[in-house]
């Protein structure tokens, strides 16, 4: 609730059950939340029960918060029952416009309009969903990554009635709810992750398509080649730490041509001089200037790691 | 030595000295190899030392093979003294054709020719590059990951010239001395794995030049979401994962629109049905049929223990 500080809300509505809305439910209750799950229908209840039972043995091997518990779980098909004295909302209901603004329509009617209503929406606007709603000043886009009791990633955007009161808690309450928010600056298709995803995406069917590549080459090219290094750190800060000593800027100014190659599908933006700078200078900012040896001793580290996990994983 | 199986070689050269050729060395001993590395000069000996050291430390921790040691490493400046009785020769001397050109030639002259020469070339053409050598079958294009001691891909094309025995023999080498080697079915520029992280690349610099995201948003949105599970799955395993009991087909099926969706600035192939089968075809066969509930129990078992891992660095 809005007028309390994030560290206060103690509990939480889910409202859907599928893999997202029950993959939340899961992260909340490990997290040491009260977790009320709305459902559909109470057909849906075995399944979302064999979903938690499952995260709960993943969520116990990486560690509860003091005071999780499944214990903490309740379930209901009514609507006011689930959220009445609720202090947030997620909601992930399947992604049909029409559905979302008439649950958003009735939600602004039914919840104190100091607790704030997430969609876990992939695709949709928020704008459009809380058309019909009666309070939008506190519905937000915060999209997770599945499942999102393990991935901490969620993108976050407003409407155009959001208020920014309500981006700036919301933001808050995830970060001490153990996520990692991320508050987009311009509403894009795909949101950010997506989008990276999706470009390689396309580029895999592309060769495919041309016979350049098999399916299982492309997977094993990422698996053993780039893919441990992105569990650890992003592309850039990649080529911040490929730049040895120079860093990002040394990466653009001697490979920055390499953007005119044909390597995958997409076009290149024009490297200017402010694209450049803006690439430098962020690489800099994010790492807190670290230098290259701190940061290539801390990616080896962690490849070392995930070497060493998947050696394990061989051999049991 | 092609007229020996893998399995008895035991003398490898790797000629020149930088992260490339000396990550290579550390490989190789690691793998209890005797490895002479070629210097261009003597002043690189003691930046390759420090390399060697370093690498050396995360090799100890992954699991050194019977046998390996550093005293297995030997160094020197002259070419016929590096490659005098070796069974197998890793080159990666800086990207210049004239210069790659005119070592194959002299090697090509010097080292008996049942010795594989593999370049770690990223962007050059074995085809231009053993254009003046006299011994041009056993050659072959064999590009790593950076750091090869950690990343096990190894990209292999041969030139017009290279025999279809050699790319055979280096294949089932590599395998044996610990790399996950990908015959390449046609010569792509940029391979595979580079392709697709170039796209991934273009897509990040085309968001930051339209100010969409930051680069720190970017490197959040990929270590925080889909990054983890590329280090355990690639993107085709993911889909036929995340499309859950119906796999591959089900997402193509239910998903394939999206493609039309302005989603990456790289305009998608046209899904058609062979491309389609080719996909789901593909997916089942890697993971010999294997079904939705064993693949997503050991995809989140690797995500438990990257999350572990990242906790752990977290706290020390």
């Amino acid at each position: 609730m809005m007028n309390k500080s994030p560290e206060h809300i103690r509990r939480i509505t889910c409202i859907g059950s599928g893999p997202i809305g029950g993959g939340w439910a899961a992260h909340f209750l490990a997290q040491g939340y009260q977790v009320t799950s709305y459902l559909h229908d109470a057909s849906e209840h075995e399944a979302l029960m064999r979903l938690l039972e499952t995260a709960w043995a993943s969520l116990e091997t990486i560690g509860l918060a003091d005071g999780a518990s499944m214990d903490n779980f309740s379930w209901t098909c009514d609507l006011e029952e689930a959220t009445v004295n609720c202090e947030f909302i997620q909601e992930s209901v399947p992604e049909i416009l029409e559905l979302k603004q008439g649950l958003y329509q009735r939600l602004g009617d039914i919840v104190d309009p100091q607790v704030v209503i997430a969609s876990s929406t992939s695709g949709l606007s928020m704008t459009d969903i809380q058309i019909n709603c009666a309070t939008p000043e506190r519905t937000v886009v915060a999209h997770p990554f599945n499942p999102p009791y393990l991935l901490p990633l969620v993108e976050m955007i407003g409407g155009k009635k959001t208020s920014a009161a309500c981006i700036d808690w919301t933001e808050r309450f995830y970060k001490v709810a153990g996520k990692a928010p991320l508050v987009m600056k311009k509403e894009i298709p795909g949101f950010i992750a997506t989008r990276l995803q999706e470009a390689i995406w396309r580029e895999a069917l592309h060769m495919v398509a041309n016979g350049e590549a098999t399916v299982e080459q492309i997977d094993q090219a990422v698996v053993n080649g780039p893919g441990p290094r992105w569990a650890l750190m992003g592309p850039c800060e990649i080529f911040h730490v490929g730049g040895g000593e120079g860093g990002m800027a040394y990466c653009l100014d001697q490979f920055g041509p390499a953007l005119k190659l044909p390597w995958t599908r997409l076009v290149a933006p024009e490297l200017t001089s402010e694209l450049r700078n803006a690439m430098v200078d962020g690489c800099i900012e994010m790492t807190n200037g670290e230098d290259f040896a701190s940061l290539s001793k801390k990616m080896n580290a962690g490849l070392v790691e995930i070497a060493k996990m998947k050696l394990n994983q061989q051999l049991s």
